[in-house]
């Protein structure tokens, strides 16, 4: 059951309420009123703490004792060890052999456990089940689940309470789980919610044209952390709500990403950047209007900086 | 004559107050509690935007109509162009022949006309006079002032509102600006107020030491904004004031700053996190402590990264 104020609830103590920043520079520049909703400034660096914490603090007591578990490359392994290390149960945590150094770490920086497979999704969901099986710990999907989508949706109840007469918000959309939530926090509020995805892992812009779910592709893009195909209960509730997604290629988000470090100061990720790449690419559409932007994590290897 | 007070009543309407940030991984790191004052996110991206609006709305409307002019090659001069902005008066920046090209095109993109000079003091003085002398212009200086001094200390206002019980405050210091308004921000609270300063720019260190200001030096440091000579006023408010100044290498610098942008996830310049450097290198000192962290700014260029 999808739940978002109960998961706002739930996940305050634990999370920041990130500030919403405005630049005089960058509104000039999109022609339109732009807040910055930082969920890079989020614990573990990224919105995916609400989510994993939602569901951590909603298992009960006796499922709780055995502990958590997920299969993830990105930033849904370390919120999981991170919201595990709430309650102080164990969280274990499959990443592919071939994963980043930097995401490994901080997974065993929040005390996670990690235990590698090969780098394929049938090796992850084997490695995982038998985790699951032995050990009997709760799996915590990175997005298809409502424990998931509602704790994300309070990023859209923190920004209602930021800011009155919001006319637009963007998110990014990989697996869907922060545009699904976002859609549901921002129900009856009147306020406009979009999605944006890299042209070279266009599943959900392709899904929502053709109406119906695209359950596997071979995603190409510099935007690390919208890899994912977009989960089943991500999909009906964005059918229902979005009002469009929008496609950026990776030179726009890169140019984005160089204008939000330059002039908003902050470290955003590629998978942020692309909200404000798809303000400036649909200029004409947004001119005017007042609109939140979802920056929804920070977390780069500054070894690996595009600029 | 000081007055921090009022220059947060002048300026509030214009500057940003900007947010608090804590980080649990950094709170680890330096075994206290860590308050990061976050002025890289004011406008012009530094604090300099509320000295600059403080000596601006000083001026009165007859002596406001002929502009205002300054000599510099780093935040000031955005910062003064930016303030004059709001009065729409004109401001000339006097900025050295080999100044970077980022900081004139800030200047120029909030209005400001610059005026070159060979890249020496008195060059820099000599060409600055002959506009005052020409056009009437109100010289604003860069630090050694009451109004600027005054308005650096708002930032210390904004802190003692914004947390409890702070047992230490520490700022950058080059020409002294910011350490004298928090100085006097801080006056009252208990709060004990230090100055970072680097190893190879430390002529507020000697100074303070030896009892009399040192009135020039030969700075050599990465961090662009330390190093000015301190200013007449800020030695005297330093001499009184302050519990000491703190040295510490460039290459200590070099580190915190990847701590703050890959943990914080903020854009800060070398000479913002040379705060956090000496609190670290201070560990034993400052064990157990409520701190807060002035991060001065975020001008940086992205072309050229110590990472």
């Amino acid at each position: 059951m999808f739940d978002v104020a109960a998961a706002q609830q739930r996940i305050a103590p634990y999370i920041h309420r990130t500030p919403l920043l405005q630049s005089a520079l960058l509104n000039d520049l999109a022609d339109a009123e732009l807040f910055f909703k930082c969920e890079n400034l989020q614990k573990v660096g990224a919105f995916k703490a609400r989510g994993a914490c939602n569901a951590v603090l909603s298992l009960s007591d006796e499922d709780a004792t055995k502990g958590v578990a997920t299969h993830s490359s990105g930033n849904h392994g370390a919120a999981l060890a991170w919201a595990a290390a709430i309650r102080d149960i164990p969280a274990t945590i499959v990443v592919p052999r071939n994963a980043k150094q930097i995401k490994k770490d901080a997974i065993s920086s929040y005390g996670g456990r990690i235990v590698e497979c090969e780098p394929t999704l049938s090796a992850r969901e084997s490695t995982l089940a038998e985790i699951v099986t032995e050990s009997g710990a709760n799996f915590i999907p990175p997005y298809d689940d409502d424990r998931i989508i509602s704790g994300q949706g309070t990023v859209a109840l923190e920004i209602v309470d930021q800011v009155q007469n919001l006319d637009v918000a963007i998110t990014p959309v990989g697996g869907g789980g922060l545009l699904a939530g976002c859609l549901l926090g921002f129900k009856d509020t009147g306020t406009a919610v979009f999605g944006a995805e890299p042209e070279g892992a266009d599943d959900a812009y392709r899904s929502l044209k053709q109406g119906t779910r695209i359950a596997s592709h071979s995603p190409n893009t510099f935007c690390d952390g919208l890899l994912t195909t977009l989960g089943e209960k991500n999909f009906d509730i964005i059918c229902d709500r979005v009002t469009d997604v929008l496609l950026v290629s990776d030179e726009a988000v890169v140019e984005a990403m160089a204008l939000i470090w330059t002039r908003l100061k902050l470290v955003v990720e590629p998978s942020a950047a692309i909200v404000l790449a798809a303000i400036l690419r649909h200029k004409a559409q947004f001119r005017g209007r007042r609109i939140a932007l979802v920056l929804s994590g920070g977390n780069v290897d500054l070894k690996g900086l595009p600029f």
